[in-house]
């Protein structure tokens, strides 16, 4: 875990924090979702465990201290904040919604109370773990509801930004319902089922198709998977009956899938080989799953890489880790952003989920239905332990399944009410008219 | 290095080679860019070091191993292949072009060449890691080139696909021409220059917008760099004419920036501050760049994060790492896919760059211009130290000062003339030949 891995402007705050005495100030920094992603209906929570992990281990190392020292930046600064930094433990508190939680435009998805360098530093760790993760897991449930009840494979590290983004966002698909990933380290270290047998080198490799299917039943029997597009698909469709069982079935990785599909499936069938299974892939996307599973083309699971590894149509969250309120010796103070566009809401937050509508309320506040903020870390300690990947993937599913049938199209409908309790409106009033005065 | 970081089908396809004899069959896997992300002129190259790194110390662990063998997909494989994986080094060579090189669509990047298997397992890695760092260094030369001079900093972790793609996104939009960075990891990992002094929490943090510039002041000095729309940005530039010198200047983090940072400098200069500088952010891209540069905003520097950090209009890259050749026991094998679309091209190749054209030449052949394409690895050594970082960001500027005009331009033009050789042409004609024969 590496403590330099932020922006720079989190470190020059928290030296000019030492600097003017403000170190035991109290913060609280709330991560907002600020709008949904163009064409989404709701963004699944997901990132938790590693932003845990990373308050837990947050540590400066010598190597770290001597790195700023050479900075221009903290030429200014002395010695007493790099002492401070090699002490540095995170001692605040997290609070945050579970894994698997569909929340809406102006929901907060957690927020950090610690001394304000405590909760300050992390900002830009857990941005980018928390809206890559929930990006994926979001565009994975799209995906897994087009897909109608067929599993979703997931495929995409190869396209991810970065490798390990890749056994991340595998995480991350597998909680929005994927069925399992191809990313073996995703499975070794998360436990998620993983799939793939063979590419199309496998077939280029030897001299004929027929040898490459052969020696690959021998090897994976009845796990063996034939990429069939390497050459002419029905040619190969009809050297997989030929070769007869052990085998799972085949894929089809480009081409006119509903008219392919067809074609392949009558060619296994009339071959016998009925219990033999179609995979597709090839740069598919939510809605053209959706179409295929329209046509009624015999596909029995879909293979997804880049759209879903990069949520290609909106890869990025527009969130906020913002100020909403400090504590200074025992004083509460509101804080807020008057900006154009960015205006924030100020003070710690809680969601009231109803059967029909969230209630966002000043944390503290009681209401109706479930409470969605939890706490995580009290006192730089868990509170108990975190819900299992297979329990987040499970929330999801619920709590997808709860939501009305439209905000699980694909298309961007009304969405979920999402109403300020009166105390958080009289709250934002005051304290925009105290700012602005 | 975790080698369990691949598809899983590259793990079960080495099992296969392996136990079908085919170990030591030679292969060359070519990295080739199928098509420009649309949008771009150019493909900038870059990830080369971490492709090096990843490939000389990749290692199967006990662990790795243990957790392969509890896959169903490996129960008919024999203990021989993890004895192999417990033994696996990358033995084979590596061509490449250095980083900062601008390529087009069918050009290859890099190739493999290796036993069979070892050329295999790092497709996943290689892809994702080659394919994401150029991706960010192409978008940021188009922004650095929008900026007309004008330093352009690097702001995007937040948003980038998990942190550590931060830090390489910061890697390789320096390559691109970025000037700075906001990530620290990226300064102490890669020798980038960093920047970045305050946040909208500092001001929000203090009683008073006056009272957190000052003390900015007191603790950044000359680098102390006020973001001014946390409340009201007029009234903001104000209170930091009031204060004075030390500072760099102000940041504009919204609103309408033409008409801002025209009445900000009107401001500064009337006050005295005529040396201090205007920066300009919140979610910039190469186009609105452009259009504030044409608009004559007096705005000294661009702060981008998202669109560059995740290549927001372009967040993928359609590139391929295709078998191309075997070498059996000395006997030359030519292979290729024919999938519609995906058609690949056999053997491996090099690239000359002449003054007005690249001619795709197989390897070997002699050509007119630089040959791009250069041994990196040797029988898994490395052959010479790579290329620093500032030598492949000066490569980067001086290769794309070299093309014409209308491909640095920001939309997309003719593109640069590539063509195949007649041995290359006709490589592939008998290759196809003989494959859909």
């Amino acid at each position: 875990m590496n403590a330099l891995l932020t922006d720079l402007y989190e470190l020059t705050m928290a030296a000019g924090y030492f600097e003017t005495g403000r170190s035991a100030h109290k913060a609280t920094f709330e991560f907002t979702i600020r709008h949904l992603p163009p064409g989404r209906n709701f963004v699944l929570a997901a990132g938790l465990p590693q932003v845990v992990d990373y308050l837990l281990n947050l540590r400066f190392t010598p190597e770290d201290i001597d790195y700023l020292r050479t900075l221009a930046q903290f030429e200014r600064v002395s010695p007493a904040f790099f002492e401070y930094l090699a002490q540095f433990r995170f001692t605040g508190d997290l609070f945050a919604v579970p894994e698997g939680t569909p929340l809406f435009a102006g929901e907060p998805m957690l927020f950090v109370r610690a001394p304000i360098i405590e909760a300050q530093i992390p900002e830009t760790w857990l941005l980018a773990a928390v809206s890559f993760q929930s990006l994926i897991s979001s565009k994975a449930a799209r995906m897994v509801e087009a897909a109608g009840g067929r599993p979703v494979v997931e495929f995409g590290t190869r396209r991810a930004h970065t490798p390990e983004a890749g056994v991340l966002g595998a995480r991350a698909a597998y909680i929005g319902g994927c069925a399992s990933t191809s990313n073996a380290l995703a499975g070794a270290r998360y436990g998620i089922p993983v799939a793939g047998t063979a590419a199309h080198s496998w077939v280029m490799s030897f001299c004929s198709e027929q040898s490459a299917f052969r020696h690959l039943q021998q090897v994976m029997g009845e796990h063996a998977t034939h990429v069939i597009d390497t050459y002419e698909p029905l040619q190969a469709a009809r050297r997989v009956v030929e070769l007869g069982r052990p085998l799972w079935g085949v894929r089809l990785d480009s081409g006119d899938l509903p008219a392919l599909s067809r074609q392949v499936r009558q060619i296994l069938d009339e071959g016998g080989l009925t219990d033999a299974k179609i995979m597709a892939s090839g740069d598919l996307d939510e809605y053209k799953i959706r179409n295929l599973v329209a046509e009624g083309a015999p596909i029995d699971a879909f293979g997804v890489g880049t759209q879903l590894s990069t949520s290609a149509d909106s890869p990025s969250l527009s969130a906020a880790y913002k100020l909403v309120e400090l504590d200074i010796h025992g004083i509460q103070r509101f804080t807020a952003k008057l900006s154009p566009d960015k205006l924030s809401v100020p003070g710690a937050k809680q969601v009231f989920r109803d059967v029909a509508r969230d209630v966002i309320a000043r944390s503290g506040e009681c209401g109706r239905g479930e409470a969605l903020l939890r706490p995580v870390l009290l006192g730089g300690r868990l509170v108990e332990p975190l819900p299992s990947l297979d329990e987040a993937r499970a929330r999801a599913a619920r709590s997808l399944a709860q939501l009305p049938p439209a905000l699980r199209q694909l298309e961007v409908g009304e969405g979920w009410p999402v109403i300020l309790s009166r105390e958080l409106r009289e709250l934002i009033e005051r304290t925009r008219h105290n700012l602005a005065g």
